[in-house]
């Protein structure tokens, strides 16, 4: 298992992490597998989406804020309910196949980190299996 | 693969099932792996979230009933069509590094069976490889 | 890794492919380990839900539609935002026990490609370890 760190600036956001993980599967020098992307927060999570356009996930991030407030009659004391709520819908992990020592991503697909209650220092665990 | 049964008592329900995956980690005396914890229902889920606070997981379960209520014009006829959009939005299944013989999670994440048409008794799937 | 290709007809449709991927488990041989069902496009994803009744679906793509519709305040210039944001929260990928050489799902569980931004020509790649 390797740890990649990730400084977000924000209270919200999407970072991609793609040139991170696509490092450690160089590294681990495993040929065929699955690489499993792991979030240990329960107010950030993981996705894959389009990384050419950063609107793109600039919408994702806008259109989760809409739909789940920061304010609400949360019973959730600590002021990041909202944030808690994201991370499962999001989820906490990714999986993804490696061939030939990388990883297998479409064409437009980068993975991303997603800061729901940033600014934090964050980690994400890779593991190739 | 192994099996764990739990009984729900209302139609929402999150439970914390982290012990009982942990326990079949443990029998399981796997060094190192992925296990996948897959959830065979489709209308209950699985999800990764902060199992210090009972709050957290109460303001997901009230998120999801704003945003998908128990009725609408739903063409299922059954009356849990809520339940199934919401198992889709949350996911069957989660996975979790296993090193050293444990599960590998965050300060604050605990694994939940999201029982969203119950009460009942589900079953959730245990595999490690 | 095997790849299917699945030709959608609409703009939004979900397609039972669980019997392309159960013919790709028998075609590997393989006893036992998880099957990775991932799809590389980033404004489609793969649930497991129910197939019984194709109103449940039907039900799941509708109220996605309803709370992220088509036409906002999107920035992504290329009119299918709403895809990019429902393909994020469906998930690119589901995993799924094998055992005695074939997929282990519940009784009323089928897998989907769900297709966001249709119609087009679709991939998804299977991957068993």
């Amino acid at each position: 298992m390797q740890e990649i760190t990730v400084t977000t600036t924000q209270r919200t956001q999407f970072i991609d992490i793609t040139r991170f993980i696509a490092a450690v599967v160089k590294q681990a020098n495993v040929t065929e597998g699955h690489c499993l992307i792991f979030c240990p927060h329960t107010t950030a999570g993981v996705t894959i989406n389009e990384h050419a356009d950063p609107d793109v996930v600039y919408d994702i991030s806008n259109m989760l804020g809409h739909l789940i407030p920061p304010y609400s009659n949360y019973r959730h004391q600590e002021g990041n309910a909202d944030a808690h709520i994201k991370a499962s819908l999001i989820g906490s992990s990714v999986q993804v196949i490696v061939q030939n020592g990388s990883l297998l991503l479409g064409t437009w697909q980068g993975i991303f980190l997603c800061e729901f209650d940033g600014p934090r220092q964050r980690r994400v665990w890779v593991s190739i299996k």
